[in-house]
């Protein structure tokens, strides 16, 4: 991701505190009732730039959608795309993922996407990766009882070493797509990511990895 | 796999007592004892014309290997094979897979190899499929405690059910290779089918499944 420093963008994001929420700690377990009479909420970790979350929130209007992103100056083009599409069920945390128990309560969150993540090639990285066992108990901690996460990537060694991470956690694997974009799942919105790489003939890797009770 | 009738070949198979064992029932819990003093079993189901074993049998001469396989005609090919390269510590079993435990008794077996087994791709035939729930709880009353299958296949629907099936089961998914050829895995020994498929270019998937304590 392309990080051109936008000093102006932190200012811009305040203003825009309908969509980019300001004070998340105050929202631990109100996210669904706070924003109207939502019955799901879903929470993508890493956003970037915000295609999939648009795409989503778009679809399902039931949905509360909270995207979470570090920088600032790529959450800037989410919250542009947010705007633009006048969509009320679509928020943005400026925020680090291994915080996000500051923010959600025990049991609030209905289902955690995972999309194209940094692969931390690096075995000593290993603890960066968001499928690494640290981030899979944090996001069990708020997610409803046998609560999933949807995982998309390109990256093959990630998805590997995901299967892994996520068996060793005792998770179960559903939905494995080796080839997403010859299968025949329906519904996919892509993310920014997913386009690029799909354009370059390159293989997307997909599953769903679910809780136990 | 093609099946020419053979008449001549059951009584061929006979013949070869010393490789393609006739009383099996009677060898249970008995294997690594009765043909010299081996430290391990491994067992490979739908063994064909029994490259992957005789190519195994010859890298490790500690390891006692016994294939299973139903079709005597394929079969008849592998016993040819053992018995050219003059392997103790391979034999083989005219048998089906479903009565593996008349075989092999509780614990005895050190490690199970499936390896491009017949895919089944109709829903309604998921039974026969060799990783299906009922062969991996088979698999797992033979196996020592923290037995491990391993399995390799050019069938990418069939490699994606048995993450799924394997995960469900609570298996641990090790060394998971998307493209076996292209990974760094060392001492990999081909099948025939591998051979076949991997010189059309498919790619082979391979992973290890490990049980619990
Ligand atoms: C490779 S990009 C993919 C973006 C988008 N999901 C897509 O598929 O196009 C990964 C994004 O995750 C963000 N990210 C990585 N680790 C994060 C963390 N711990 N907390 C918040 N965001 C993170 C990065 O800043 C980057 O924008
Ligand atoms: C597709 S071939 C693969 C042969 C070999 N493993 C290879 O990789 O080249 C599958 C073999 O498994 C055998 N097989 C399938 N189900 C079996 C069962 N239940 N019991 C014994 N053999 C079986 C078939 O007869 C066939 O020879």
């Amino acid at each position: 991701m392309r990080l051109r420093h936008k000093p102006w963008a932190t200012d811009e994001l305040k203003k825009r505190d309908h969509i980019v929420i300001q004070n998340p700690k105050e929202m631990a377990g109100k996210w669904k009732s706070y924003f109207g009479e939502y019955d799901k909420l879903h929470v993508e970790v890493g956003t970037g730039k915000g295609k999939f979350l648009t795409g989503m929130g778009t679809l399902h209007p039931d949905v509360l959608y909270v995207g979470v992103e570090k920088y600032q100056s790529v959450l800037y083009t989410a919250m542009e795309r947010v705007e633009e599409a006048g969509l009320e069920n679509v928020k943005l945390l400026s925020e680090d993922v291994a915080d996000l128990a500051d923010y959600f309560a025990p049991g609030e969150v209905d289902q955690f996407y995972i999309n194209f993540t940094d692969p931390w090639p690096k075995s000593r990285h290993e603890k960066r990766r968001l499928t690494y066992k640290s981030f899979l108990s944090l996001y069990e901690s708020l997610l409803v009882k046998e609560g999933e996460i949807h995982f998309k990537t390109d990256n093959q060694r990630l998805f590997e070493y995901s299967l892994h991470s996520f068996s060793l956690y005792g998770l179960i694997l559903n939905n494995v797509s080796l080839n997403l974009h010859e299968s025949d799942i329906e519904g996919n919105v892509m993310t920014e990511y997913e386009e690029k790489f799909s354009q370059k003939q390159m293989r997307i890797y997909r599953c769903e990895a679910k809780y136990r009770k």
